[in-house]
């Protein structure tokens, strides 16, 4: 997953209220058997002081902003192979000069994973996912991409640098959290495994090589943390508890046994007697829909959905009575969504139901003017998310069978990626620690049941069985973009938090994990 | 229409043998009543001997030569508005210089146009057809593409420049032929009417406001003539007598108050609840095609064609006769027609029905790997062939009613252009003078009744009714791309022609014209 993704995604996690679903022929209807609302502002506001910890933050500010300037200011590309080893070993000696009594850098098949484990002899323990890399820079910042000067933004005073809030700086304002702490109390309230990649940007290829390697002492962890800056510039924090999988495809159509030129285009006036590929990718795609391109027509394709619990129609219901779609189609440049739905249909229809996607689709010539060519090669790149209950492999084999028996089985199917659903219960200590925290500071976040896109969660909730959190306050903007930040000191009145109270939340996030009772896991 | 593309088209003028039709479901059946082949082997050879013209041509050659080159080293690259009135004087100069009683440079709203005007006082009147515009240049040349270098080739020496070809080699050498006709006679066999433009290369889109201006004169002629490198390395000349016409179009889907995103593309996972423009463009084209890509469900788009005419079948039978499918199929890298066609139903298909095809398709993200967007807009290319009978104008309508009955009111359709196509009679006296000259010089050429591609030769033959012959014989190659040539001295036992044979058969042409009985002008 791309946490800047995740940030985008959030957006949409509050939509307004309704109550049928809508019934569109050829999807899946999912009654709800109650009108329930889960309301987050009925958890008690987590009541832990650490005032000599706050202390200690307040008074070490400038070293906690050093530290992230520090790790700013090493440039860490996973896509150009640049600076790799030297923020690997800069992270993990940071775990050392903490006193993690395990940190070590990791090979895997690409850049290398860091481990960590720090044992506080604590009963619960937390992993801590971590990405060290970052996308390349731009030509067009304002400052120097790796300088991490600070600067004032209409927020009020940021530290900006590529990786300022994907991910580094939250990351390493978690690190400082464990310092102050460290300082105070001579160690944490928790165990915490860290286990970081390196590859987070060109899609965590080896990340399950990472988990394998330590697996076994993964799984009798209680919870896995992203940090993340959560906040909206208004303070508000939209929380999702799960994402869906995802099936990432190329179709292509090239001319071969079936017919069409097999080795280059040819002049585009031989249509008449030449068959084409363009054609034969355009019909296969649009066999696979509806008229409409929103209803999958591949058969079965709607099986074995996991229909919304209990707990998640309490959530649903609470995110429907919040009337966000104009926010929403304004952000989107809408005019209407799909079927003009709104309220808890189209939240259904946005979690529980799968998509196809075409996320690009070209042949042939597409410059300014007429060429007239019948191109020999015709590609779509199509993806589809999955709720919960329709695995990858499924999707795939499904989409296969029904391209042959339509009669295209010579168009090629590339799988880019694949992996399933991920779902954590807002029941889960983690989840309840963390919303008593927010609410500690005057924050009754929207809880989703999960983000419409995705990321390869699984590997924490579905595979190890460990219940996950990415969420955190703090703001920050421009992941994958020119002039990233994080906001370091908002503007008076603002109610984002600075670097201080990031910190400071961090402290009572593990404390309030350390004394949350035991529920069940997921 | 591009010259380059008649070159690449001729190949496909001759198909072998079938009786029957295909019948595929949908499209138009077009009987035959005739097995008669036309057989241009029957045509005695132009009988005319110009001894004193020829012999002017050999002692002159470096000079007509030389007027090659200098029209060669004028660049005159339309796209880019270089050396084009320079070009425009030179061509002017050389006709005042041959004794064009009238010679001028005519301004269109684009580059300019040249008129001439040879009173030989002569019965009959031929219209020269010219471009002096050329493509712009690659970098990867052997030679400065504006030299006008001889080079050595594997069929001989060659002129190399851009416009070797493509279409000064061949014009300038016509014009030469005229000054050595002049030079013994004192003037020439046939009246000449020169209508040059400057814009061939992008589409000749003011030739219809030069026509305008000489449409009455224009009238009064009796064919036009394109001179033309129309030999194959082997010597073997394909002629056609028409084209088919053209309508291009940009298909495109924008998101709107139908749905999807207006502003720009947003992230992939929201298709559950966004209209995608992407699939309602691949629906939108997927409804005008049968499922192979082949049939076109556009209601009424088959109505009103011509069918093949008497003299057309003779000309369809004998070409099928001559079982070139191999060849074709090597050159373009297939492995089957259409259907499995060959023979007399593959010309047929090739000839008389429309087309619909995709030049291009581009939506979204077609880079390396995945990339996760719902892209706002989606855009396709499309043209369709006409072959005599539909207008562009009516296949547009019949192609916007289809759309709109079937839900797709919202495609935009931008047309690129449209023209009908053009046919000439093998019977016309133009046409039989050249094949007259070229079974003098040995060579029976191959006659189809048309291209399966387009130019606007309608604008000679529908609109002005006259005949129009676009062929020659010469040898060139290399328009559009590096090292265009011209052959100039073919290698020892070549049966292309040379610069001198070439010039031999423009004056045969023009005398052959001057004799030929008055026959129907189309």
């Amino acid at each position: 997953m791309r946490s800047m993704q995740i940030a985008l995604l959030t957006l949409a996690t509050a939509l307004s209220a309704g109550t049928l679903e809508a019934q569109r022929a050829g999807e899946p209807v999912f009654p709800f058997s109650t009108e329930e609302r889960y309301d987050p502002s009925r958890i008690a506001p987590y009541r832990g002081t650490h005032d000599a910890i706050y202390r200690h933050i307040d008074a070490n500010l400038e070293a906690h902003l050093g530290n992230i300037q520090r790790w700013l200011r090493q440039p860490s590309i996973s896509a150009q192979s640049v600076g790799i080893s030297e923020m690997a070993i800069m992270l993990r000696d940071d775990l050392r000069a903490l006193g993690f009594q395990e940190a070590e850098v990791v090979p895997t098949k690409g850049h290398p994973g860091v481990w960590g484990y720090y044992n506080a002899g604590a009963p619960r323990t937390l992993v801590i996912y971590m990405m060290y890399d970052v996308q390349p820079v731009e030509d067009n910042w304002r400052v120097p991409p790796f300088a991490a000067e600070l600067v004032e933004t209409e927020h009020g005073q940021a530290v900006m640098a590529r990786g300022a809030t994907n991910q580094k700086g939250p990351e390493r304002a978690f690190l400082n959290a464990l310092s102050s702490i460290i300082a105070v109390d001579g160690k944490l309230p928790v165990n915490l495994m860290v286990l970081a990649e390196g590859e987070e940007e060109l899609g965590s290829p080896n990340y399950p090589e990472l988990v394998d390697r330590y697996e076994a002492r993964l799984r009798t962890a209680d919870g896995v943390f992203f940090p993340f800056n959560a906040q909206a510039p208004d303070g508000s924090i939209a929380m999702s508890l799960g994402v869906k999988g995802i099936l990432y495809m190329e179709l292509e159509s090239r001319g071969g046994s079936w017919g069409g030129p097999t080795q280059a285009e040819i002049h585009g006036s031989f249509k008449a007697i030449v068959d084409a590929p363009a054609w034969r990718l355009t019909q296969a795609l649009a066999s696979m829909t509806s008229r409409d391109g929103n209803t999958i027509l591949v058969p079965n394709y709607y099986d074995g959905i996991r229909p919304p619990t209990f707990e998640e129609q309490r959530l649903v219901n609470a995110l429907a009575a919040q009337n966000r779609e104009a926010g929403l189609m304004r952000a989107f440049g809408l005019e209407r969504f799909i079927d003009g739905l709104s309220g808890r249909e189209l939240l259904v229809r946005e979690y529980y139901h799968p998509t196809l996607n075409i996320n690009g689709i070209s042949s042939g010539y597409a410059g300014e003017g007429a060429k007239t060519i019948l191109p020999h090669r015709a590609v779509a790149k199509v993806d589809s998310r999955l709720p919960m209950g329709i695995s990858s492999d499924s999707a795939m084999a499904r989409i296969r069978r029904h391209l042959d028996a339509q009669g295209f089985s010579d168009i090629i199917i590339r799988q880019l990626s694949g992996y399933p659903a991920a779902q954590t219960s807002v029941e889960a200590p983690l989840i309840q620690s963390a919303l008593s925290v927010y609410r500690k500071y005057g924050i009754t976040p929207t809880v989703s049941p999960r983000l419409a896109g995705s990321a390869p969660f699984y590997q924490f909730t579905e595979r190890l069985g460990l219940p996950l959190l990415f969420s955190g306050m703090g703001y920050g903007t421009g992941a994958h973009a020119p002039n990233e930040f994080m906001l370091v000191r908002p503007k008076s009145g603002s109610r984002v938090a600075g670097l201080a109270e990031i910190e400071k939340s961090y402290v009572d996030l593990l404390f309030a994990l350390r004394g949350a009772s035991t529920r069940p896991r997921r």
